[in-house]
């Protein structure tokens, strides 16, 4: 696929879910799960699915403590999450230029 | 999921395939299925399989003819899915605009 357009896009971050984890985690140093829940408005378990998928990658990095004995996990991204994603955002915006 | 930053974000054109299509589809009149085949670099199956899903969501349109005895299909966009593919495209602008 050496010359097609789609060659960068990285089918981690194509889901919905993860699309928005990453440009969170991108935007922030940090989240927690109860946060990116609220922001997109997703289920628990929905989430946490995707969350695995990402850390398997390699491209976020979990922490789980606990605040006022109440668990709390955070999320940081990766260098290697952070290199993928602008990689596969400048994929999108070179499709984006195509197209409009 | 009102406020979220992937409210937009059209789930049809997320697979690499489809959003690899739909890029095609944008900025050509019309392309065929061997056309399609060799630019994205997919199988007959594969490529097919995604085509269903965009036509069953009215994004695209089929014709299937005969060229010198050989059939040929050819698809082109619809008003709906050109609709559906910038809206999508802005939300994806608007997204790498908050991370890049």
């Amino acid at each position: 696929m050496s010359d097609s357009i789609i060659k960068e896009i990285n089918e981690i971050f194509s889901a919905k879910i993860r699309l928005g984890v990453m440009t969170i985690l991108s935007i922030n140093d940090e989240s927690d799960f109860t946060s990116l829940k609220k922001q997109l408005d997703v289920s628990d378990g929905n989430l946490g699915a995707h969350m695995n998928v990402l850390e398997k990658a390699g491209y976020i990095e979990v922490d789980k403590s606990f605040v006022n004995r109440r668990p709390k996990t955070t999320y940081k991204i990766t260098d290697n999450g952070c290199k993928a994603f602008k990689e596969h955002l400048t994929q999108l915006e070179s499709i984006i230029k195509k197209v409009k």
